[in-house]
């Protein structure tokens, strides 16, 4: 009864507003069980094959170009998304979202339904084919001449203005089959081509998979018809219709539609509709294994059961919707019909990309507790040892070459600005000769040897914070900080390798994001903390004459007057009372400078005496400009201008086009602000130590042992720093291969201990934001991606090669000196305030902070937010908050060295609140604590069980948000660090 | 054949991919005309009553509650987007499009051809209706008690969580025909109800006007049923159904649909269909109009008809849809079944919004030329005298009072700028003084007398300009500056006059946006270029010592030394060569001030003299703090952070906000930074004038005739910058009802331009910015809109008393000169700079510059990108930048006077462009000038009539640009104004 007159039906194509769906129960149920199976039997068959090749779709209309004769016209294309050709723009739209009319659906469908279809038709020229269907009757004879004039009229394409062709001198096609696919990119076909064209046509080529194949969709209007005429042809082989399509591909189908006058703009519609088809993954399919024509009406079918639809009063049809980030996979569709999986409703199922899908907490072979002495360890290098020839040879690529440079400024910056910092907090004992040499030694042998290569050790915030307290101590208690250091190193060393033995690296899955966050947290608001603090500290070194007045300028100045100590050597022969050095005969008082003046026991007097201008104000300058112009070199990334790779090369050399911008200004100004310490030999910095800290005689014995205390600490602060960016790193969203070895670093990390203590250097551990810039500079993606597509994320190049290079190069780099010394340590504390605030960026406990301050109809579509009460949240941010207090307080009292222990505490509240908050809410807001996960399960199931069907059922079957999950940990950071100012101080005492 | 056995039906719903829409053909074109006709006839009818009222819809599910009673919760609700209640989050999500799956909508149209349909159902509780539909035979007996039962279920509501009510005790009900649509919001009809609900519901409220009614979709599934129970009701009377509906507004629709276990996800899916269906405009209206279950399906054909389709592998359905901006309008839809305009295809469309929707160059009524003598300013009196009396009652509102405090600090803050900087180009000749006094005076006169007091009168940069090259031209010639300023003024005001009696403002038609954004951007740069070069001039006078050495602290000093001209009246008898003043007879050397030394001829000596300590830095600090502290207080009414109203208010006060920051960290740091100079007595800034210039005496005779010359200059500049501004301010998207009057704001402008040339008084024109910021701030908008839905623009309180009182403060503020003072002057450069960046901000040139620097798939979607070639709009782009630097450097030169003419020379060149480029490109880059209007309407018919029905012809039909221009035109501002440093300056000559 659903049959179609002729007549009838070119009736429906020229009025309006015919639709009407009918639901032919009786033999809908019929059909029903008859498509799903047709579908299945489509899509299921051949599976063993290859799949087919990709589509590139092609929309050319029959236009009157300037008067002149009628000519194809390429108006839109397709690869996955649709580019059209603005409308005298003479240019390609970016690539959108098809939005389709239901309308031109129904009509293509109808089409379909009643049109010719050709499967499988042995040609290789537009006139076989269109031959072909003259014959098949489709076509009165007296059209033919007329139709076959009108499809091979010029094809005009929209890259290559000039490149007019009739399809008239199209003889000499090529088959598919006789390409080599693996020979380079097609070359030009067409002699008379320029090689311009040619070029242009390679350019969109790349985005193409080589064996791609071309479908062509020709609609237009003719004077000549009186009902439209419709074929469908799917070649036997893909075949080169010469100058039909707008790339150098062969054409495996063709869709044509001509019609009357006066329907263009449907006739438009209805091949955007096709188009859109062909570029369905599923229909696609269909499209490629149909073996009639109820196959590809069973396709069109299965197309609009899964499509979606907007209502017409709530979206203006001319806005044209950017591709989305992420797609569902068209797996889910093709497997409902293969049966491997259930169906589901369209609806808002979430995406259960497996448990922790980006979570990098589930227990993986590598954190599996072996029971056995140093069980972990020999598994570690039995998975390693395999690859060891290839993590040499898979570096040959260029890629290489630049994450090489780039790693190594981010190490150069690291070891200037914590070479600093640790040698003011050390007094020299530690400086950046020290940090340079140490970095290169242990980052260089790490990567040759360890587990994971691509984790890159440095100094991090924490071990800066306990050497600095680690110092004050032994100065408090008259210890010899070096051999204090050696000895508590020796345990730390000892303890870990003792951590190593009995595979303890399996505990890292205790830490919890709420303890990574704490503690990354924690130490982001320590650098800004200090950043500003340096520089008001520096701003009292260079105090301000604010009651300056340009008038009174007669009035201001410091002399040098002779004190209580004074050494008369001129004019009196009272002996000095101190031993001060004698005064040079030829000098007088007024010749003397500031330190000279001192030196002999003078006395500054005036009101110059105590203000230095401008270096306070230049300071703040160099400091605020610093950090602005970091944050937008960075964010310059996500800006219109430019390419993409100049973009990306701006933003990753932020920091350094920062430092060396406000290096510039410095040098223009002029003004003699603080600059960085270096030393020009190759020696230690401070003159009191050599390269060899010996281990005995500085200290009394009992301090041997009694080092095995800090010693617990320390092992406690380098095993969380350590394994939470080695979880970081080997996050299974990384897609890496040759496995990881969690307690192979962990050896290594000991024995480079052993070696730094030794010879006084700075002990490292992996830091987490500079070994995520190392990773994402090797990330591999698909070259071939459809536009507008996002690039599939292939893997990372994993080798030793581009660590062991950066480290060569960082060792090297001692000799920079006379370079380095330019640089003003103002905007070395800019970087410093850069990286604390940047390391807190997409930190989730950041996030939920901000959602105090928003009103809810303002916050971001959040998955946490979707999910869990939104007091429930605040409560959780609240208790973070507090321990963070907490710690914060206990860091500026004397308990401060036991600070690592308590950051463990962070786990221990963790797990007790667990009593606090459902495991639900918790699954959003932190990982799940392993034993808890497995309840979890259980409770799930009986839940499931019990509720089945409910619409809630849904929260129980999700128990981790991949969402939320991989945007936020990938941006958590840890810190890096920073160097101090060798202030000028004026020494009043005798 | 299309009809549906029960049993059948039955087993469809629960069967999975089901779907077979078939084109019955035969039934179809029956029933095609008969649906057209059908909707034609249900929307047509009745047009003369009411419009239906809003709906409010509500989807409440069935569900189980914590094991216990079933419920019904809502879980989403719709007034024009969906809002849906998050999956545990307890909370609204943001409302959004609502993506609806094909397959629900069809079972939802089986739904309704096959359930119950009663409409006009007279019943006014709940029972009383289930009662109905039992009696309708719909169900058997037996289950009737159930499923009453089941509605009869507690229904809770997002909004209240303790308010959880039973449907039993809803006896009172209330018939909305009772209401007084006049009267209060609905007041809380349940006694028991504690206050806290009544205001929670009162909140949503206010999003709907009050006559709304409620349509209420139940859906959830029950154990005792086998088939799918689905009633729709269309009340008689809408009627309280108590604690039915979340907001108290009476239910006038109900959807059940109750059915077996196990499809909860397929009910909800259908019941967000209906809901859709509800909140949309057209089904909404036949809905509400429908005789019987075809006017029904209609309507559903009729929104399936219009559907927007997304492809399933190009989205993802879990995406929520933002609602768009703008919407297509509904009438389009409406009309298209009243018969009032001819049907169109769904596709890309263009929005033919009227011709020149947003351009104001449309010939008004105001600017047709009469003919006659003072034709215009005659009609213009006529036309604004009716509404005088209005002009101040329409003012009672409590918005008038913000727009006056804020226009009011706009102004202060321009009076001060513009007054620094002519007291600086003038010596001081025109002051601040002048400047409060003179904006007070012309613009209360303005505001209370012109033909549109919402323009806002101001010093602009123009004339500014001029001045400046006005008095530095006196100077060199030895004119008296006022005296010749003054005949200027009387010339000016006379050609003004001449022109406002001659009509001539009809002229203003060929201004095109060409030319007013040459002018805009010109005088932007300059401000930008005069912000910066203020800044190193300062820091010429306040040179840093780069040498400085603090060790060398000791050596640098600065004493005064008797000069060659010294008088040395303490020691010796030796005359004074110059008439030097006489050194006080008790004075040393050494306690002389930099200025006495100077005084009395003495020379500074020392290393120290020729520096000043931090002022410069300070000032740095204090340029750039100042103008990012604006742009970033500016944006921040885009951020997430707070509500919207507080963000509002501190992005309007953003200056103010600033320029007291940065006068706060001034203070703080308490350099001594050169200060804003503010007389603090009531008298002309300069003594060497009065309150009133005498016309004659200073200059010779001729002066007085030559003065007619620069007038014409400053006619045109006047007439320039007065009625762009005019135009912008009466464009039509204001939507201003009591018209407008160019040639009466000309006269008084003129008149004033007299008084304040009589009076010594800067000359002031119309504001762009600050009037835009007048008109923004006395904008009004519907109340009530639906969530997510863009409140609609009603128009602007047009009246004269916002303007009278912001002047009359303005004066008032010349007694704060105690507090100006404190303002330093680099503060002042950075709102210069500033306003000079934010005023380039959406001027197209702009924009135009910025896509030579993106690759093409970056550039944003504007809309004459997607109509005119690339190369056309890059050429169109550099002709404009060569005509700017063309007129940068005649500023520079001596021809700078007649810079204005220059200015107006640009639209001779807009002319020449007419040859260049085509009127289809111009229409999207620039205004059509009149004449070339209509020749191209001539040519569009031509072509039209030619090309009909071809793909290209939508580019004919469209000859403005809406979007681009409204969006564009919108931000164009002129500029605004600033102040100049009262530099020390060491006087080294005799």
């Amino acid at each position: 009864s659903c049959s179609l007159s002729k007549s009838a039906m070119q009736d429906i194509l020229w009025s309006h507003a015919y639709r009407k769906y009918c639901f032919d129960v009786r033999q809908m149920h019929a059909r029903l069980s008859d498509q799903s199976a047709r579908i299945r039997f489509i899509l299921g068959e051949e599976d063993d094959g290859p799949p087919p090749p990709q589509l590139f779709t092609e929309l050319d209309e029959l236009l009157e170009v300037d008067g002149q004769e009628m000519e194809w016209k390429e108006t839109a294309r397709w690869i996955k998304f649709e580019e059209k050709v603005e409308k005298g723009g003479e240019r390609w739209s970016k690539p959108h979202v098809a939005t389709l009319s239901l309308h031109s659906l129904m009509e293509l469908k109808t089409f379909i339904e009643k049109g010719t279809i050709v499967l499988d038709l042995e040609a290789n020229s537009l006139p076989q084919i269109v031959g072909a269907q003259i014959e098949s009757g489709q076509l009165k004879a007296d059209l033919k001449e007329k139709v076959t004039y009108t499809l091979l009229r010029k094809h005009r394409h929209q890259t290559k203005k000039s490149n007019l062709r009739s399809l008239a001198d199209i003889g000499k096609t090529v088959s598919s089959a006789t390409r080599n696919p693996l020979e380079h990119p097609v070359p030009c076909l067409n002699p008379q081509d320029s090689e311009e064209p040619c070029e242009l046509k390679n350019k969109f080529m790349k985005k193409l998979p080589r064996d791609a194949e071309a479908s062509n969709v020709l609609v237009g209007e003719v004077d000549f018809l009186e009902t439209p005429f419709v074929a469908f042809v799917r070649l036997q082989q893909a075949v080169m219709l010469g100058a039909l399509t707008e790339v150098p591909v062969p054409t495996r189908f063709l869709f044509v539609l001509l019609g009357p006058k006066g329907k263009a703009k449907s006739y438009h519609e209805i091949g955007r509709a096709i188009a859109t088809l062909m570029s369905d993954e599923v229909f696609h399919d269909i499209a490629y294994k149909a073996k009639d024509r109820q196959d590809l009406l069973a396709g069109i079918e299965e197309f609009l059961d899964e499509v979606i639809v907007l209502p017409p009063g709530e979206w203006d049809p001319d806005i044209r919707i950017e591709p989305p980030k992420s797609l569902p996979s068209s797996d889910k569709r093709s497997n409902m019909y293969t049966g491997l999986e259930a169906p589901q409703m369209n609806g808002d199922t979430p995406h259960d990309t497996g448990h922790g899908g980006g979570g990098g907490h589930q227990v993986g072979e590598e954190l599996q507790r072996t029971g056995k002495f140093c069980g972990g360890l020999i598994l570690d290098v039995k998975r390693k040892l395999p690859f060891f020839a290839s993590d040499f040879y898979d570096a040959l690529n260029i890629q290489s070459l630049s994450a090489i440079l780039f790693i190594y400024l981010g190490t150069v910056t690291n070891a200037i600005t914590f070479g600093g910092l640790l040698g003011d907090a050390t007094e020299n004992m530690q400086g950046v000769l020290e940090s340079f040499l140490g970095t290169a030694l242990t980052g260089a042998v790490f990567c040759l040897l360890a587990g994971q290569p691509l984790t890159i050790l440095s100094s991090t915030g924490p071990v800066l914070v306990f050497e600095r307290l680690l110092f004050s101590f032994s100065k408090d208690n008259g210890f010899d900080y070096l051999e204090f250091r050696l000895w508590i190193g020796l345990w730390s060393a000892m303890f870990c390798l003792v951590l190593v033995a009995t595979d303890a690296s399996f505990l890292v899955q205790y830490f919890t994001r709420f303890t990574e966050e704490g503690f990354s947290a924690l130490i982001s608001f320590i650098f800004i903390y200090d950043a500003f603090k340096k520089m008001i500290k520096l701003a009292h070194y260079h105090p301000i004459n604010t009651d300056y007045d340009p008038n009174l300028v007669t009035q201001y100045d410091c002399r040098c007057m002779p004190g209580a100590y004074f050494t008369f050597n001129i004019s009196s022969g009272i002996p000095p009372l101190c031993s001060k050095p004698s005064f040079p005969v030829n000098a007088t008082l007024a010749s003397l400078t500031k330190k000279q003046c001192m030196k002999y026991g003078g006395q500054l007097v005036g009101e110059s005496c105590g203000y230095i201008p401008d270096i306070t104000l230049m300071s703040f300058i160099l400091f605020l400009g610093t950090y602005t112009c970091s944050m937008s070199l960075k964010k310059f990334k996500t800006s219109r201008f430019f390419p993409t790779r100049v973009r990306k090369l701006i933003s990753d050399f932020a920091i350094i086009l920062a430092i060396l911008l406000f290096c510039g200004v410095d040098a223009l100004v002029g003004v003699e602000t603080p600059k960085l310490l270096v030393p020009s030999e190759f020696k230690p910095t401070s003159p009191l130590r050599g390269w060899f800290v010996p281990p005995f005689g500085g200290n009394p014995w009992w301090v041997y042992l009694a080092a095995a205390l800090p010693a617990v600490v320390v092992t406690i602060l380098i095993f969380m720093d350590q394994q939470i960016t080695a979880v970081i790193v080997n996050r299974k969203e990384h897609k890496l291969k040759k496995g990881a070895g969690y307690h192979l670093d962990l050896f290594w990390v000991a024995i480079l201990i052993v070696i730094c203590s030794f010879m006084g250097l700075p002990w490292y551990v992996a830091a987490t934001v500079i070994s995520i810039a190392h990773i994402d500079s090797l990330k591999m993606e698909t070259e071939t991606s459809a536009p507008g597509e996002q690039p599939k994320f292939l893997g990372v190049r994993e080798q030793r090669v581009t660590g062991i290079f950066v480290f060569i190069l960082t060792g090297l780099s001692v000799f920079m000196a006379p370079i380095l010394k330019f640089i003003p340590m103002p905007v070395l504390y800019g970087v410093f305030l850069y990286m604390g605030v940047a390391s807190l960026n997409g930190v989730q406990f950041m996030d939920r902070l901000q959602l105090l301050l928003m009103p809810a109809k303002h916050q971001p579509d959040l998955i946490y937010l979707r999910h869990v009460p939104q007091r429930r949240i605040h409560l959780f941010t609240f208790i973070q908050a507090l321990c963070l207090a907490f710690l914060w307080i206990l860091k500026s009292t004397v308990a401060a060295i036991i600070f690592p222990v308590m950051v463990l505490a962070l786990v221990a509240v963790r797990k007790g609140m667990d009593y606090v908050f459902s495991q639900h809410d918790l699954s959003y807001l932190d990982d799940v604590i392993p034993e808890k996960d497995k309840k979890k399960k259980e409770d799930e199931k009986k839940k499931k069980n019990k509720k089945k069907g409910s619409i809630d059922s849904e929260i129980e079957f999700v128990s981790k948000c991949p969402y939320a999950f991989k945007k936020e940990r990938h941006d958590t950071v840890s810190l890096n660090g920073y160097r101090l100012v060798p202030h000028i101080k004026v020494i009043h005492e005798c």
